[in-house]
């Protein structure tokens, strides 16, 4: 694990590895480049989640990364490259943010949840993705910023997934001054569950990881999609529809054995998928 | 009041106290089933709300519990009988999540602010309780947890309460883990307003209660049904609504008083109902 | 700065200062009676507000106050002298509601970013200043109320603020208790940015706001009125909103100037207004 940080050839911007007990890690490997998005690593990776989907024996996902940095953010040469075109890269521009913030939106829509172990700077996109994720668990090392303001371009999007995650005096400082804040400020301020110290990252997020991929996986479906939906309802309609989650919830047969489990005193067998 | 807490007999399920000062406390009374909320308690605890509604002389509600436990929840052998019906249970667990929907936007409506008093474990719609009153203390010793994922029964309609109470990252690490947090947590989170040591519990909650039944209550029902009101508008709509709530209220003869008796530098005698 | 906090002749409510950096320093200066609100210092704030925004030079502001408190809420004896109006004072209850209403989305609506340097008491409306103001750093003996309740007059204006920079139960437990809280349980619960010593005050705000002064006045301006604009949106609309906000932040001046300064390890010249 620690040797997965270490700075590897970038021939292939996406790793992704299995550890044969449901837990999948996707490992961002652009480490010279600091990880940042280019088009072709965010194309990777929706398609690994959209694979993911699609894979009944995954059932967490960890998002990490290789290298001094988590991710840098979008991939600026790749940027500034498209000004040259006819239209000043305003095509590009826009198929990029369109592509950027659909990934966001597909680690959401993922039907597993998403951990993000974190390590080193998460900065602009990289602190979206962080945001992003279900749940985040950092080194005390790292550190998160939205500092596109120190070059003219605001973190805008970040700022979706940010302010969803932190109150808005503390996004908002975080925007205007574009410094970063640290593992423990960030774990105070609510954009990742725990900081934990740089050597026991590893071993922390494991072991979350862990205790998820122990769950049903169609009730883990069924509630991570919930829980995004009847965020954004009104009260009343939140309680219509995730009574409605709960009802089907409970007709599922992996409720049905779980809570049979549970009264004779016996550990479940999860039969859904 | 810690004698209340002694297990006593579950034969009436809710117990109600009135103190003589305009406090109401109900007490979850089923402790042989870890207050689990049976239909029928939840029926009792709506009925008792209501009335507490229609009676001037109720001021504030503190909602405690007696028995080692808070509140377990949903009581899962009654869902689990249901089982046996003709179609599955589906009316039962249908009627089960609206009725309990009902109880807790019914502590919500309730024109008096409610306390959540908590000691032992508050989980699932016990968590979602405590999530539901205006206002919680917890005893030290106290934990919440969404567990219903270890059972295969995500807590859908309980993550309705947490998520707003909660930011997003702690409340899925509670949802997708089932794992407790402690009351120090929960203050941090913002799940309960504080934490205090297990035997300071009743001064501390006597203490938030005295503080708001010395208020109008005509001033307190406008402004906690206000407050639900406009945390579901933009912005500038809640701006619209909260004016018109204050013209209002200031043309109500509490108001008046209010700030007459604070001019003239004597208490208040509140004269609204 | 210190000598500014001295109580000072009322004759000047607002006093406005410039530093020549770009920094504009909006000064309570009503301080005998400790800063209320009278209709005539709101609309002495609305104007150097507007000023403010097409004044080019002004990059960022600072809400400050002279006097032992920061800012007491509404001018009550004004409020009171309306009763004696035929309407028993409706009409102009309504009128100063909607003019403090509209303060408070002209803070958020200004170009520029706002920060509150709060000493003292900030109560009611003043909390509510302290609340709609982007960024706010406290000295460390500020406190912060919304007593109304005390008086009969729910603080139901300053709740949409306070609510939506405070979670619900700490919001309720100010709004229902009326009780202040401290500068650092301020900080905790996300209503400022930082608590600092009292003798720090001026130099944290002041290095905050020379942080911001430093960046693109149209990438602030951009960034700002697009956080409070996706705040209110489901996520999918947010992003798409903030998707073509960074497409036009990436095609004007200033982003092509940062992100070239970059790249080239050059300071980047502002060339946007």
């Amino acid at each position: 694990m620690t040797a997965a940080r270490a700075p590897t050839d970038d021939q292939a911007p996406l790793l992704v590895d299995d550890d044969g007990t449901g837990i999948r890690r996707l490992i961002l490997n652009r480490p010279s480049q600091r990880n940042g998005l280019s088009r072709d690593l965010m194309g990777r990776l929706s398609d690994a989640l959209s694979e993911i989907n699609d894979t009944p024996g995954v059932r967490v996902v960890v998002l990490a990364a290789n290298g001094p940095a988590f991710c840098s953010g979008h991939d600026l040469k790749e940027l500034t490259a498209a000004r040259k075109e006819n239209d000043g890269g305003r095509a590009f521009f826009a198929a990029t943010m369109a592509q950027c913030s659909s990934l966001m939106q597909t680690i959401m829509g993922c039907s597993k949840p998403v951990i993000a172990s974190v390590h080193g700077m998460a900065t602009a996109a990289g602190c979206q993705l962080v945001a992003s994720c279900d749940l985040a668990i950092a080194a005390e090392g790292a550190q998160f910023a939205t500092p596109g303001v120190h070059i003219g371009l605001f973190c805008s999007t970040p700022m979706v997934a940010l302010s969803r995650n932190v109150g808005s005096k503390q996004a908002m400082e975080m925007l205007l001054t574009g410094e970063p804040v640290s593992a423990a400020r960030a774990a105070e301020i609510g954009l990742v569950n725990h900081a934990v110290a740089d050597d026991e990252l590893d071993d922390a997020v494991a072991g979350m990881a862990k205790k998820i991929a122990a769950k049903s996986s169609l009730t883990l479906a069924m509630g991570k999609a919930a829980f995004y939906r009847q965020r954004e309802l009104p009260v009343a309609r939140a309680y219509d529809y995730a009574s409605r989650v709960m009802v089907e919830n409970m007709l599922a047969a992996d409720a049905e054995e779980g809570i049979d489990a549970l009264l004779t005193r016996r550990p479940p067998q999860w039969r859904d998928r």
